[in-house]
């Protein structure tokens, strides 16, 4: 082929968001040389506004792999949220009940702490390409690459041990899994995203279930807040007023001990929608599944991220045993292993939403139901544990 | 009216099960006096199969009020259950995760304990009368009155300060509740119960999750046992011959840790429906309701009989504000308080049904996600915890 360049690695990363990157990370430090490809920009990625919630086991990673230990000087720490019904909030304290704590700060930030670590340590990072092609993962004499146009327009060829797809929840690499069983989701709602200009309304996350939908009051900083209420899937964004958006707001939020919204101007408004999906196996040959790639999960209880870095975590150290140990089973054990994290996961999340959430139609019953759900975890303190034990993660394993 | 005789006591009780049986022993105790009517015969009561489960508290009311400690001596007390599925058997260990156990001992004996107990205490009791009518419970001049044909053929009437419907899921107190609201829910699905000549399989309750539905491995004696499977709510058990239940619970058990499910001839078989049922509120102006007459519940987590107990023991001591003290908040604060309880058992029987039961078209996405949160639950102390102590029962209040 005319002009094309070809580089030699051991791991071939589709996707240069956190989860690809913290997988770089994760190698170098395991001395396995690795190449990520990306077809974004980097400043796309770090104006693209995620959940910011971190578990306990995210943020150790952050740290304790010397990636940056920024989180715990401009994160905040959160031990508790308050699940707010019957016109009250009821605090779920995190500390008490399971001795965590999760941290708020935004996924933004996270890829800017990682991008920055491989940069320090000299990672080959290939943002802004193009045409992304992979293949050769299977067969009986694989020779996993990647090829791709760079983003100065030269042909690029990177050929490896093997190819990890962390290309989010449009995953190119997904499709070269034979064999591959996916599991689909709908939920019959969305939410509406607003990031305001107001001081923050309370110090940590607020989970409301009200007659009229759900609401969730988070915190970005002192001057920006997120906040997101359920809406119909097909809502238009643009056609809520500032005005009107407090007032659904106030409305969700609405009780008898005092609380209020701290208001200010709508700065962005995004519908998000709301989906659940799986991919099984995570591997195939050799290629390997991370994140959103083989799974999403809906963002209530904010496992997205963290599920991303747990799979990370565990396919570092299944490489380091392909690799550099010759051991076949590595990669089935990470596809099982993982999988069964993301299903409990999506059980959370499924629970989550279930618990806090209005569905169109559901009988007084159901509605009656589900309030008798949400005191019996407020007033029980193993309930409260069992929701706060999923909340900063579960134990790795 | 011709040849009729008039009683006057404080409390008339319509239904003679457990709940109006032990309404009228704890009024008893406090000197209230009462006549507990029901069109069944003693020996009709004495010969219903029903489940069997008491939670601490139910058996503790039994001892501690002087009923009888017969549970201790020939129940059996059960220190957990098993969740039963992947193949293999998951302890929940009820000592260890939350102090507490419940007890195996038939609602039949229950009830035959709590008739022998208001026998011994002279209690007024008619059963086998027909024709009950009440009238006379609210308005501004209420004059709280019961009639009915007695066994003898005698035309009865009771007139007291207050009214209540112990009468079961057909209560015919019910409807005299102005303002009712009335919840349904409906399952697609209903038990299959059979009563078989063998010796027991487990020590303790089996809750099985299979790919072909729940089964439930239950005890009676050492030569009788009680298991129940999912089925159709159109099955007809008649069709099913002893082989052929023996399959299906044998394909419903089967694993790979040795289990195996001790047979014997088949001596009765039923299709128990499965419904939900909450009445709002439980009582109105000189009636209040008790037990499935303002409420049922699935049979999964056995919750029937003991909110039935739960709720009488509220109500003795709100009957006892009503007329000793003259309190008219009384009912009220009873009907609220046994409410939040129904609610949170409502919930907790849903959620068992729903994490073990197999729904028809259900998604392969719901049955992974289902056993993600079975093996959440037994991975974690936390959510194992939350499980026993609605299965044991949660503290008055």
């Amino acid at each position: 082929m005319v002009n094309e360049h070809t580089t030699r690695t051991e791991v071939a990363v589709v996707g240069g968001g956190p989860a690809g990157l913290m997988l770089s990370h994760l190698l170098h430090l395991a001395g396995i040389d690795s190449v990520v490809v990306d077809h974004r920009r980097v400043a796309e990625i770090e104006s693209t506004h995620r959940a910011g919630i971190l578990e306990r086991d995210s943020v150790r990673l952050l740290v304790d792999s010397g990636v940056s230990d920024r989180v715990l000087r401009e994160g905040h720490e959160h031990e508790g949220i308050d699940l707010r019904f019957g016109g009250r909030s009821h605090r779920v304290d995190f500390s008490t009940l399971v001795g965590a704590s999760c941290w708020l700060y935004p996924q933004t930030e996270v890829f800017v702490d990682l991008h920055a670590a491989r940069v320090r340590d000299g990672g080959d990072l290939r943002y802004g390409v193009s045409d992304t092609a992979v293949g050769g993962t299977d067969g009986p004499d694989p020779e996993p690459t990647v090829t791709f146009v760079d983003a100065e327009g030269r042909r690029q060829r990177v050929v490896a041990d093997l190819v990890v797809g962390a290309d989010g929840s449009r995953s190119i690499c997904r499709a070269l899994v034979a064999g591959r069983r996916q599991h689909f989701r709908e939920y019959p709602f969305a939410w509406f995203g607003v990031l305001v200009e107001a001081p923050p309304s309370a110090p940590e996350l607020i989970y409301a279930r009200s007659e009229r939908g759900f609401a969730l009051i988070s915190q970005r900083t002192d001057v920006v807040q997120r906040m997101y209420f359920q809406c119909d899937p097909t809502e238009d964004a643009a056609a809520w007023s500032d005005d009107r958006i407090w007032a659904e707001l106030d409305a969700r939020l609405a009780g008898d001990d005092g609380f209020t919204l701290q208001q200010g101007r709508v700065i962005e408004r995004t519908v998000l929608p709301f989906r659940s999906f799986v991919q099984a196996p995570m591997t195939h040959g050799r290629l390997a599944l991370a994140g959103d790639a083989a799974h999403t999960v809906p963002p209530t209880g904010a496992k997205g991220l963290n599920l991303a870095l747990s799979d990370v975590r565990l396919l570092a150290e299944a490489v380091e045993r392909l690799l550099r140990k010759d051991d076949d089973g590595a990669l089935g054990a990470y596809s099982d292993q993982a999988l069964r994290r993301v299903w409990r996961a999506q059980h959370f999340s499924y629970w989550m939403t279930t618990m806090l959430h209005r569905v169109d139609g559901a009988s007084e019953f159901d509605e009656l139901r589900q309030l008798g759900e949400l005191q019996g975890i407020v007033a029980s303190p193993h309930g409260a544990a069992y929701l706060a034990e999923g909340y900063t993660g579960w134990p790795n394993g």
